[in-house]
């Protein structure tokens, strides 16, 4: 038994084993669902494509729901809620929108159930216009607006919702891409074209804060590409992170809608000048993607590592104590200790703590909770007690690198050093992403680029290679799409921040007013 | 223009005119819909049965399950989330369950549109197996407890989900009972009866604390019998209140489901005496109905009146001023206030107030403020200023009963004052279920008592009248289907502080073992 529980979770062997298997370089996908299933986060349900999130995942959601509400409303933001449902003439209203969500949308048809001819159960009551289970709600929130808004009084119409959506996904991959998924969508209307591309841009700038001060998760914001704009949309903006295995992923986008929708669903208004006009409406939206980006950043081979800010649990601490008769004694001492740290406040909130009581093995534990990506872990024993220290190791340092320090030392200093960790998270991965952006100005480097070789220190693993290419476009469509077909890579976004450097396309050797980042992408 | 504004939301003429049209005593069932139009807080969506709920009801909403959710947590739960889509063979595994939902669920049988012969877009990709989406999740997440308990040492697992749910109701009213709706669904497994049991009480008393101590609501607490528990439970528990027609609402539910659910998923544990047994769950959950409870619980015939623990603003501000040379004096007056107001703390969260600065006349904001239910009103004019003073309105009062007290004394004793409304809102509200309490003895006096009549003062409204019939009850499930059809009463709960008494069923007359709740309902 006790040679079993030895195995359970701790790496095996030497120091250079490591707690998920496989490592990133041996299988950087399979790695990213081992850290997914050892830090308890979400697992595939019996329903094809969708999740379960465990609590601990959940409770990261909630962490990310609670921060954004918070900016949402801050900025001018109610929250609202709306039908899961939306008739199937509402999504035809928009031509590209329902173009964009035909192929992968859940379809009710009927409202009950009766017994069939061989007793079991068929659908029944088939409904006379079929009900789509909404995977955005442009629609639907378009034809309440419409009743809301009357007069220019009535804008800026500020509203957000969090709610569950659904897009049949074909490959799904735990909070990557799920049938079922759960975000928010904001939905605005605006008396002109100003404030509504203002609205677009505000709330772009709240997810890249979010995403670098909040997850530790650095940026790109930028424009997107016709071929890759939300369907009905003006514009598509977005923020693109840097995974680990060196894909782009879009962890947020804010949709300038233009007049479409507003004509598509009559959202009119009586302005001041005293005319009839179409409003001008926005869309924005982050999804539980951000915790696979949130992995997908900060996770290493032992597992997951929570940015502190949005850590369930920013302390857990272990009472060590080998003979029963010092039991109670240190956990009473460590209660203490966990109550003093609540008492401190850390981004916003009390420092949340946990006191591991359980009758495991310690290095089980341990373990455990390294999966699991705790930011701090404590240890104390009867001779921490009598010295007054704790003896204290960092998510974002080896497991052996453990100091002892001053109880009370640390219990000042907590809030100060879940910032310091939360700061070189974000530091590490900014350096990691810079490392791997390159300037590209030829074909023939841009391809090579984005081609895994086996050879070399730096491609060990075929899936971990290339990065972001910062390389001119001619800004022909067709040219996007060949280079998408043969080597898998799109452009990400236009850059907010571009300079105004003309050039000539790396792939067409026409002219380009801007360089533009390509990447392959989750 | 000005004339026209005069009319909008006041009421017109005399004292004895209301906001809302038509009162209680008119049609209750139309002062309903009035009151939730007034208020701002839903709306019927173009989706069958489906509502959009507004923001200042969403804000209510998102106080209940703020305070909810801390009263879970408190009691050991996590949340977690499961898929919103149910296999049509899950669904069968437990008879009385699909039984109870077979009738009344959205079934999705497609995955995606295509184009049909006429050019319209028709469902194709017909699914294997039919999914309903989720009327309930005891099925979904037995299936997923099944692989979560293998041991004691997973027991208990205590875990809640906030969702969506669909249940597809004929005759729907606003919070009340729509198709969808906004619920949390409390699912939890145990080694022992006695436990799950435990648990099922607990969670009725945590339902009744908040219906109590927050919505300002009086609720018994009970036991359903046989007819009225949920498909596949072994007990039912809930909480009823009385509306002000003198209806029980059902305004929460605890199930202890006994193995029944256990069995048909399998969720077995091997206990620390080496046995694999099956758990014992429960399951219990409120929903936006509770919206629905308050508003008819509290409101009267000037609209919403929210219990002030639960407000999304507790204080608005009105600022009057007449010229505009004083105009920016008053509200920068305003503001500070507001302010110093912030800085109290009112049932765990500062005093929340809005300062309306709107271009509108003074009493079109104060009616609306009135028809959305805050509990303050205070104005501040030019020589309310210089006396240092600020004229303060109360809900929970008459209109034109305002007072005039010193600014900082109002400061000061705002949140006692808030406290102070909150206590007299439950105060009434018991005193009136009181009064419609009756103890019956004799089928006539049962048959008079739940027959509208047109005479008297007590029955102005057919709607109006009953209420609580405290009476015997044989125990027969025939003879409570025969008064149900007969009269529309039921037996809403078997309380759980019943005396003793033993006595004559009040309809035939034999023996009984104690007293039952008998009502009309929602």
């Amino acid at each position: 038994m006790s040679g079993n529980e030895k195995q359970k979770g701790a790496p095996q062997g030497g120091a250079a084993k490591t707690a998920i298997t496989p490592t990133r370089e041996e299988n950087y996908s399979e790695w990213y669902q081992q850290v997914v299933r050892a830090g308890d986060l979400a697992e595939n349900s019996p329903v094809r494509g969708c999740m379960v999130i465990k609590p601990w995942g959940y409770a990261i959601w909630e962490n990310v729901q609670r921060v954004l509400d918070g900016m949402f409303k801050a900025t001018g933001h109610r929250n609202a809620y709306f039908p899961l449902f939306i008739p199937l003439s509402f999504l035809e209203k928009e031509a590209q929108h329902v173009d964009g969500f035909a192929k992968e949308c859940a379809v009710v048809t009927h409202h009950r159930l009766k017994a069939g001819p061989d007793g079991k159960l068929v659908p029944d009551g088939e409904l006379e216009e079929p009900l789509i289970v909404r995977p955005t709600s442009e629609t639907i929130i378009g034809a309440t607006f419409a009743k809301w808004v009357q007069s220019y009084r009535d804008l800026p119409l500020l509203i957000n919702q969090w709610a569950n959506v659904v897009r049949w996904e074909m490959r799904t991959r735990l909070f990557l891409r799920t049938a079922e998924f759960l975000w928010q969508e904001g939905h605005t209307a605006h008396a002109t074209r100003e404030e509504a591309e203002e609205e677009t841009m505000r709330m772009l700038g709240v997810y890249a804060d979010f995403a670098e001060n909040w997850m530790a998760m650095p940026v790109l914001q930028g424009r997107k590409t016709e071929g890759e704009r939300f369907p009905g949309a003006e514009e598509t903006y977005c923020i693109e992170a840097m995974m680990q295995d060196r894909k782009a992923l879009q962890a947020g986008t804010s949709h300038f809608l233009g007049q479409n929708f507003s004509k598509a669903s009559e959202i009119q208004f009586l302005d001041a000048d005293g005319q009839q006009k179409y409003a001008w409406t926005t869309s924005w939206g982050v999804s539980t993607r951000l915790i696979g980006a949130m992995i997908m950043t900060h996770s290493d081979d032992d597992g997951l590592c929570v940015p502190p800010r949005l850590a369930p649990t920013h302390v857990v601490i272990l009472p060590v104590a080998h003979k029963p008769e010092t039991a109670q004694q240190v956990l009473d001492h460590c209660r203490k200790l966990a109550e003093d740290l609540r008492a401190q406040q850390f981004a916003g909130r009390p420092i949340e703590v946990e006191v591991d009581a359980r009758d495991l093995r310690g290095g089980d534990k341990m373990w455990q909770w390294v999966k699991k990506g705790v930011p701090v872990r404590i240890e104390v024993g009867p001779r921490d007690i009598e010295q007054g220290s704790v003896f204290v190791g960092r998510r974002d340092r080896g497991t052996k690198d453990k100091q002892s320090m001053p109880r009370d030392e640390f219990v000042r200093g907590a809030a100060a050093l879940l910032q310091e960790i939360q700061d070189g998270m974000l530091a590490k991965a900014r350096a990691f992403r810079d490392a791997h952006t390159r300037t590209i100005d030829t074909t023939a480097e841009f391809e090579a680029f984005f081609t895994p070789t086996r050879t070399g220190d730096e491609n060990a693993s075929p899936e971990i290679h290339g990065g972001f290419a910062l390389a001119h476009f001619c800004g022909d469509a067709a040219v996007e799409a060949e280079v998408k077909d043969r080597l898998g890579v799109t452009i990400r976004c236009i850059p907010l921040e571009a300079s105004s450097e003309t050039g000539k396309c790396v792939i067409t050797g026409r002219p380009s007013t801007g360089r533009v980042v390509w990447a392959k992408s989750y």
